[in-house]
């Protein structure tokens, strides 16, 4: 491991499509939705611990959630873990750690990953990311890893590679394509999902902002010197306040000329979806996910069932449903409904303010 | 209200019709399934107090249940809790509490009322009770109540009259009538619903299990000087470990010459099936009968959903469904299978023992 090398988990989402397993107080990045037997997070920093040492890890999320972010990783000191007041899309969350780790070393090398996501085959994911350390290294490159699609999903971004490298120039970034479109782009085989998984030195990624966000190099930039003191927090309060919210993808890997992508087919899945849990748990003789063995089902198909542990649930009936049951939330829909769960929340927040949210 | 005048409630059941929400430890007559704001017992307690002083009240239940009768009607002593070791149906139960009346007041005369019934007319209600007091006063009477059937009910005795008096002598008990033979109940005229409801001189009910349940009287008469004392416990566990479990509908009822019919219409329900519940419920625009404000329905209908207090629901595409949750048990079936809540409490007694029972 070098000791150049640090990883950067953001996790500040307050993900509502799981609601209500997931709740703003405990958002889906704590849970472990899919029962591995961890939350999403802690598998997260596991999966890097193999390749960067634990006190070079930084975890970017809200404030509210620092302690959990403690409780689920007490592996790190409370120094890192980095407090956004306010969520303002990716670039600011990069741009917080890639500032912060450019004062504590300018040599640093950094990989960044969202904290929620699934990867299956981590020994393929470690070597790739191994290479990208070593590409990121040697070059000027933002680095980006990209997925082998496995269906014309409408819900990610794309990456076209330019070449049959095995790292490869981008030419282009399409978000969120309509279905014929990513139809042709699956077909095209030159095409891959951007996974958000991000390889770069930081002095890349600076001189990046620097040149396409200069508004935001001029805002962190100027509170370097709070960083890591007792003005910091009210610096970053400051700076969140007026910086523009913006994804890194639309404010600067679409606009860069170094921007690199490695492909690789590992098992990775965002688990963005009821439908992906679905797709990725374990089914029992007709096809249900259920989260323990304490859900009987009678006439029931190719649903998900999810129930708090000591709890058991009797249901007779149901196809394509998803059952979730909390402790003060029960949730019955059709999975074909999982994109009306938004509505649901609205109306119970309508009513009921954030007791249930 | 005559010093004579004694109710007693029978509160010895273990009701699993309304699984999960009534469990072994907790059975239907101390719950409040249709959010009166009442228990069955303390609404029963209370309907009876209008007629009886609470000292002349005697609950015959389950040991296991003495603290809870306690609890739902503190109004009564100790004393007056008779605890049953074993459930015997009943013959035995009523045999109990009408040889401790004799002890206590030869001259007593005791209406017999199920502990979970539902009684819309209490004004009514009371005018026959006193009626029927009156009569079984006068006469060597044993008197039941008779409901105007208002469907062919087939879980229901029929209690067939011999004539047009108010207080008819009756001709016939028949328990259980196949829907053919209910329809022509029903369209007869001459047959009501038996509400397992009774009153009876405590002298004309001895003398009659003499006569037809002479095994019964042996048992009880023989631990006469018993009850009261400190040696009741151990004499009664005797007497129950040795006396067949009968009903007194089968033991005495249908074979004694001296029992007469007071019928009446004042919104009787036995609550016996959660399709009663549902008749008995305020139904939202769609007929779905909510325990609470906190029920979120979208394209459902026709379904009853009950939820612990604090918790609730979004529920999507159900209809013609019983969603009822508990602190440890969901259970969502469709109305129509109600029936089948009996197997599934054995698939989870078979699994899981009585923990969730």
């Amino acid at each position: 491991m070098s000791s150049n090398t640090y990883c950067v988990i953001m996790a500040g989402g307050i993900g509502t499509r799981f609601w209500p397993m997931s709740r703003q107080a405990k958002p889906k990045q704590f849970l472990d939705i899919l029962g591995t037997g961890k939350s999403f997070i802690r598998s997260t920093f596991e999966r890097f611990a193999a390749i960067v040492p634990a006190e070079n890890f930084l975890v970017v999320t809200n404030r509210r959630y620092r302690d959990l972010v403690l409780e689920h990783i007490p592996e790190l000191g409370p120094q890192q873990v980095l407090c956004e007041p306010i969520g303002r899309n990716t670039a600011p969350c990069i741009a917080y750690a890639a500032y912060t780790l450019r004062k504590a070393n300018p040599d640093a090398e950094m990989i960044v990953t969202p904290a929620d996501h699934l990867i299956l085959n981590e020994t393929d994911f470690h070597a790739i990311i191994r290479e990208c350390l070593e590409f990121a290294d040697r070059h000027d490159a933002l680095m980006t890893v990209g997925i082998k699609p496995s269906r014309p999903d409408t819900g990610y971004g794309y990456i076209q590679k330019s070449n049959n490298d095995v790292i490869s120039r981008v030419k282009c970034f399409t978000e969120k394509p309509d279905l014929e479109l990513a139809q042709t782009f699956v077909q095209c085989g030159e095409f891959f999902w951007n996974a958000g998984i991000f390889i770069w030195k930081v002095s890349s990624i600076i001189e990046a902002f620097c040149r396409h966000l200069p508004e935001h190099h001029a805002l962190f930039s100027a509170i370097m010197e709070d960083l890591g003191t007792e003005r910091e927090e009210a610096a970053i309060e400051q700076v969140f306040s007026e910086c523009r919210a913006i994804s890194i993808d639309y404010g600067i890997m679409e606009k860069a000329d170094n921007v690199y992508v490695r492909c690789g087919d590992f098992g990775w899945s965002d688990v963005g979806t009821w439908g992906s849990v679905y797709q990725l748990s374990r089914k029992d003789a007709y096809a249900n996910a259920k989260s323990h063995d304490g859900c009987y089902t009678y006439d029931t198909r190719n649903s998900i069932i999810s129930l708090p542990a000591g709890k058991i649930s009797v249901i007779k009936g149901l196809k394509d449903y998803i059952v979730v049951d909390t402790d003060d939330v029960l949730m019955i829909c059709p999975r074909s409904d999982e994109q009306s769960i938004k509505k649901y929340i609205d109306d119970v927040k309508f009513d009921k303010g954030d007791k249930y949210i």
